[in-house]
């Protein structure tokens, strides 16, 4: 494990690190944020799961949560979309192999073994923090931007008890039902029905607390699956605050403008 | 017009008036909240229309409204759900007739004319007020309660600029696909399709701010359409904050509960 930055921010530290995945069997980088109180013994951990294309970096830069985490005391988790490297397999594709793990563990080739990413930030990374950073592996919550927001809603849903509240920006919430989803599944997992889909797992019912917030000039709308998420989120039987923003597109504008209220939001739940 | 009682209440006066309606061609009675502002010249108005079995006093005595109406410095008109009187067809079930109109201009015999909830609550009422009472008709936003979140939904979602905002506690949502609707339609209207349905009229766009809570343990989850309505608020092009609430009901707890939050959300509207 090597610290590649650390920078002052918020009163508290803005770290990167990279180290040896062994769900993913390579080198990953990932940002962490510790709030000043991170001094004083373990605080909670919000993880931020990233969209497509993105690596460790977007949200670390654009997101504005380190201000908002810092007020609240909790830590930020913000890994990598999937391993990386020029020896590594990709696709031309932009949503396809590298940026663009979708949160699943492959089971294809030439996918598996290293396209991983669902044990990777699911139970790899966590570990890793609990041993190693004064983060509370009892206290944690789940966001994220697009394929990251299909990410966190799903990690959450599909482990009960694990995550404390989950949110999500512009999630792909029905990909199971969308080229953003099928087309993954059907080559990391051999079947475009077999990945973990937040509207399936909505309607089997949950008690997770759940914050999303899309805009109506999302670009990408037709492919996130908003109108499925909502439905389900009507049936899950859990809290559930669904919000269409007007205006607002699929950029990380978006996501900072609502950022404070995700905060606060998952804030509520690891604090209580 | 007579004024049947008044009462202090937060500072402004809670007034109960007897008018006749040229909509209903009966006596009507409401209740007209007037925060202090309301010497000082006209305030916006928030409508509270009721649900099933309510007159114009339920919300009135229970909903906790006036408190954060004389904070925001808004006025609350509390309408009947229906006319009534032992003169009056009615119906024996308690989801028709009298204490049940639906917010809809009845066609049918032996509905019609009395049976024109929308006019009252739409036009004759607002006309009346207007008049006589320091309330502003340019500045008017509308929520209710299940049968009235019906109303407000589509009174608002039907009359583009009308309303500045619409919000509803467990409201009808889909009542062309539910009992809730389709019976009432078919009576009043000759047509259980013919009736207003927020759902479909989010679904034809609008650009009018919604604000709704639904509990999970709603004992009439199933004729709400709650579904139908997420699902079409995620297509609506507007800001819509649809919202589920673990473990509340369709009591008048519920609306209690998370009055604050709507009278803030509409007094941001009316205030703009």
């Amino acid at each position: 494990m090597e610290t590649l930055s650390t920078n002052a921010c918020f009163g508290g530290a803005q770290h990167v690190i990279r180290h040896a995945s062994e769900a993913t069997g390579t080198d990953m980088t990932f940002g962490l944020f510790l709030p000043a109180e991170a001094a004083d013994g373990p605080v909670p951990l919000l993880w931020f799961l990233s969209g497509l294309t993105c690596t460790h970096e977007n949200a670390m830069t654009k997101a504005g949560a380190q201000g908002w985490a810092a007020e609240a005391g909790i830590a930020l988790c913000f890994p990598d979309t999937s391993p990386r490297g020029p020896g590594l397999v990709d696709d031309e594709a932009f949503d396809l192999g590298q940026g663009a793990g979708f949160y699943v563990d492959a089971t294809e080739a030439p996918w598996a073994p290293h396209f991983s990413m669902e044990s990777y930030v699911a139970d790899d990374l966590p570990a890793l923090l609990a041993a190693h950073h004064p983060v509370d592996p009892e206290r944690q919550s789940a966001t994220g931007h697009s394929m990251g927001g299909h990410g966190a809603l799903t990690l959450a849903l599909s482990r009960p008890g694990r995550y404390r509240s989950a949110s999500a920006f512009a999630p792909i919430g029905n990909p199971t039902a969308s080229d953003w989803g099928r087309r993954q599944f059907a080559a990391y997992l051999g079947d475009p029905e077999a990945g973990p889909d937040a509207s399936r797992l909505l309607r089997a019912g949950t008690d997770l607390p759940i914050l999303t917030d899309t805009g109506t000039a999302d670009q990408f709308g037709d492919l996130l699956g908003t109108e499925a998420l909502f439905a389900a989120a009507a049936r899950a039987g859990a809290a559930a605050t669904m919000r269409m923003q007007p205006g607002y597109d699929h950029s990380y504008f978006t996501v900072a403008t609502f950022m404070e209220e995700h905060v606060a939001f998952h804030a509520g739940h690891l604090h209580a």
